[in-house]
């Protein structure tokens, strides 16, 4: 060992996995940072060239057919399995990730059982069988001047899907994460291009659904985990024949280079990228006059959550000037202050961050309100980060469109408005956002309401007297929104929608019973809620 | 009146609607053609230039909110309004669509059904509600570590919606087709191109539907109909910030390029285009053998149909070579050899039209099996076709790319494969389509179920024992399919579906029920069926 490097757990081997098998790449090696640490990590990860990465889409088409052809109580098994194996490795795969991304242990292990908890929403989703969205309308058969055919529908899976891992979320939007888990429940193989940032723990993961697979009878294809290079056998992966649908957490930059890849496909294909948000914070005068101090510490705790390397980091603040504006951003100046540096997930996501508190703090309409201490002396300086905020005027926002722009990381911009009407005019000028939040009491009712379809225009989901770092698994959930949030806002990538985004529809027309799929057939043997003759029922 | 033109309706004055406004274009000409009696018809029609269309864009945009704020019952009365309206002025309707386009009088006189039954399908169907997506988990107050908020979701409108008018259907799939009514239904405001193949039709339909949205007291703006030259101005309707989404039909390469435009917008958006299918016929071994002749005949019904310019029109048939096959094709041939030649919609069309069985009849992989009579000296050359019948073998088949080709308007390729398996390979080979259709009886089970997995994966509607001209607007219809049959496989352009292209989820968390929209307000006040905390329920 050479000094400075951590010694690895020992399920940690350095593998990939492709259709079953622990593969190791042949490809170029990565480093692999320890952030809080400092170093780096063993064992030695490499990559994947073409000839592998295709040989596990070519896998996942393979083994497509006889999975979306199993019954679908298999499927809920796989992704029950899946769970069971992920928790009996949860405490290895949760200090593995502290050690590979800095993270707190505490937030690691909620991640763990966020992993878990939504491969069993999934699990229920399935079998409750709504997502087949059957419809039949019986035939007509003396309708003139023509009988009119029996016709039913339902929802078939896409085909292989891509999944590009995130780096902040080693374990919920990883390997396992909610793009794999919703792919895997709408019938669809998967493979996983593993974050570089945490190898380890995606090796934990991947093995863990390998042994599932097994368990659940199901073909080894449907399931495959690679480390590459994302701009090169990355967006291979993207444009190879066999993946029908992509989905990705991650930078603008690299979400925008999937997309172009896949719509230059000669069979083009979908790509489900959530990219970029500032989630504004919008402070209605009145809670702002009751709870102005209250508001600026629990800010600063948001902002701060996990080095602020949430999506849904509030990175703008926007609240009507005055003393009660004055109390929040002295309260916000104090916690940011006194806010610990913390280390981030990569040195290159530490520099970026820094870059962009660089250009926030000498831009000519800013302010620099208050910066954390640096890191300290000892710390591995390169991987560290302190929170940053910096307050504007709604003229110069409005003026200054790289203001709008994410620094990921916990920065945020305070916007001061003179006016209710000004606040509405800065909502209306914003990017489109996974979320936006809105503090207000119950005298504020006139102006929320006002705000309200323009955040509905903005964003995928809007909170009240909340903080929008957190993202439930839920049924009703939207992690979501208009471009550049997402590339695709008519769907989320969390809570069970995110089913859908692996479907398309097909009709049967005058198809004899027995050989309908069973999600239609006129005895209804699912059970399903499906839509009769304009009517929903489970006869 | 010049020599060849026709008297025209009273109610053509050659204008387009824009947020009420019955306007004249600004640019330049464009020719009207009579296809069935040759010359061009009154009275003059211009384009709009940028300017005029960016005007219906920027009204679209502007009675966007109060059209998506209105109460839905509003928005189902403008469909019906719009469906009544349409009914006053069908005959009229049906009589210049006739001379615009050549299509039989009857044929048009059912589309003008067909566009108001759609309507008000639509109606009913935004009456029923299940389209807003209510979704609601509660709050877990007591939760740790961390209480769970309450979440509610719904589906809201995308913004205004570009429709780019068929020349095929010039009443269901044109100014107030299938395309405008589902917009229309999710609460977008819709500017329509208008097909330059029939304007007269269009302007009749579009001042009924002006009519409609101000009886219904909706802004003026929710609906404009433009003429305008489609690769520059359209193209630039494409490119209208005010747009949010496009729906089209018509060929792959403009398809393509609107789909092009949209990607390239510094805010993408999407795209339905429904541009291709050549709809392949399989028969089988058991089926043939008890009704060849028949089904010879019915086949050429299909194909010659509206001069074969169905987007469903039947371009393959794939039959295992032998007597059987024989006796198929003897029948067809007979009906082809018998079919008269039909005016198709314009002369571009049907110099396309014959360019593409001059093409097949060249192939080298092709045998010439039947041509009907060319159209009679004294009819307009310009405009008149007749069918076409080829054949060739699977091997050919599948090494001769370009016979996968759609040719618009009825010609055929009959597939003569070895085997059952050939038979699936050729299936196989097939790229994206709108239908496949499968004849068998019940002896034909096992190749069946064998060869409809396969289908599954290639179309968006699968018939047995019918053909796939005539698309039936039921809620479980799908006309749509998997690239280069659409743009985008997970949605359908007739069919109550169809709504769900216009829509997003939003989700609303711990938003105060007086705030909350109606649709997922705790006493379900529209009554809806709703996902509450996992199950459906109306309470």
């Amino acid at each position: 060992m050479t000094p400075g490097t951590q010694t690895v757990l020992p399920v940690v081997t350095g593998a990939m996995y492709i259709a079953g098998d622990a593969v190791f790449g042949d490809a170029e090696t990565f480093p692999v940072e320890a952030p809080a640490a400092g170093g780096t990590l063993e064992p030695t990860f490499h990559r994947a060239g073409s000839a592998l990465v295709g040989r596990a889409a070519e896998l996942a088409e393979a083994a497509f057919e006889a999975f979306r052809a199993a019954p679908t109580e298999q499927r809920a098994r796989l992704l029950e399995l899946a769970a069971d194996e992920i928790e009996t490795v949860g405490g290895a795969a949760a200090d593995r990730a502290h050690l590979e991304t800095g993270l707190p242990l505490p937030r690691l292990t909620g991640e763990v059982a966020r992993t878990t908890g939504q491969l069993r929403l999934f699990a229920a989703t399935l079998r409750e069988g709504t997502w087949n969205g059957a419809r039949i309308d019986h035939a007509l058969p003396d309708r003139v001047p023509a009988r009119r055919p029996d016709v039913r529908q339902r929802r078939i899976p896409l085909g292989p899907v891509a999944v590009f891992a995130a780096s902040n979320f080693p374990l919920a939007f990883s390997v396992a994460g909610g793009d794999t888990a919703s792919a895997l429940a709408a019938g669809c193989p998967v493979v996983v291009k593993g974050h570089e940032a945490h190898p380890g723990t995606s090796e934990i993961i991947a093995a863990a659904i390998t042994r599932a697979v097994a368990a659940s009878g199901l073909p080894a294809g449907v399931f495959s985990m690679v480390f590459a290079d994302g701009p090169t056998v990355g967006v291979e992966l993207v444009r190879h024949p066999a993946i029908a649908a992509v989905g990705f957490t991650g930078s603008r930059a690299a979400g925008l280079a999937l997309v172009a890849a896949a719509a230059s496909r000669p069979v083009p294909i979908p790509v489900y990228a959530e990219m970029s948000a500032v989630n504004p914070v919008f402070l209605l005068p009145g809670r702002l006059s009751e709870a102005a101090s209250d508001l600026g510490a629990a800010f600063v705790g948001s902002l701060t959550l996990g080095a602020g390397q949430f999506c849904t980091n509030p990175g703008i603040v926007v609240g009507v000037d005055g003393p009660d504006l004055d109390r929040f951003i002295a309260a916000a100046r104090d916690a940011v202050t006194a806010s610990a540096p913390a280390p981030m997930l990569t040195s290159r996501i530490a520099a970026s961050y820094a870059n962009g508190v660089a250009r926030l703090a000498a831009h000519p309409a800013t302010e620099v309100l208050a910066r954390a201490a640096d890191p300290e002396p000892g710390s591995w300086p390169g991987c560290w980060g302190s929170a940053a905020l910096v307050a504007t005027t709604a003229e110069e926002f409005l003026a200054a469109r790289d203001l709008h722009d994410e620094v990921f990381g916990a920065a945020s911009v305070i916007v001061r408005v003179a006016s209710s009407d000004e606040l509405i005019d800065v909502a209306r000028a914003m990017e489109g956002q996974l979320t936006a939040t809105v503090h207000a009491t119950d005298g504020d009712a006139a102006l929320a309401s006002s705000l309200l379809p323009v955040l509905e225009r903005k964003a995928g989901r809007i909170l009240f007297n909340g903080w929008p770092t957190g993202v439930e698994v839920v049924p009703s959930m939207v992690h979501g929104g208009p471009f550049p949030a997402t590339s695709d806002s008519r769907t989320t990538s969390v809570g069970t929608l995110a089913m859908e985004r692996f479907l398309r529809p097909v009709a049967y027309q005058d198809v004899p019973d027995a050989l309908l799929p069973t999600a239609v057939r006129e005895s209804n043997p699912d059970g399903l809620l499906r839509l009769v003759d304009g009517s929903y029922t489970k006869n």
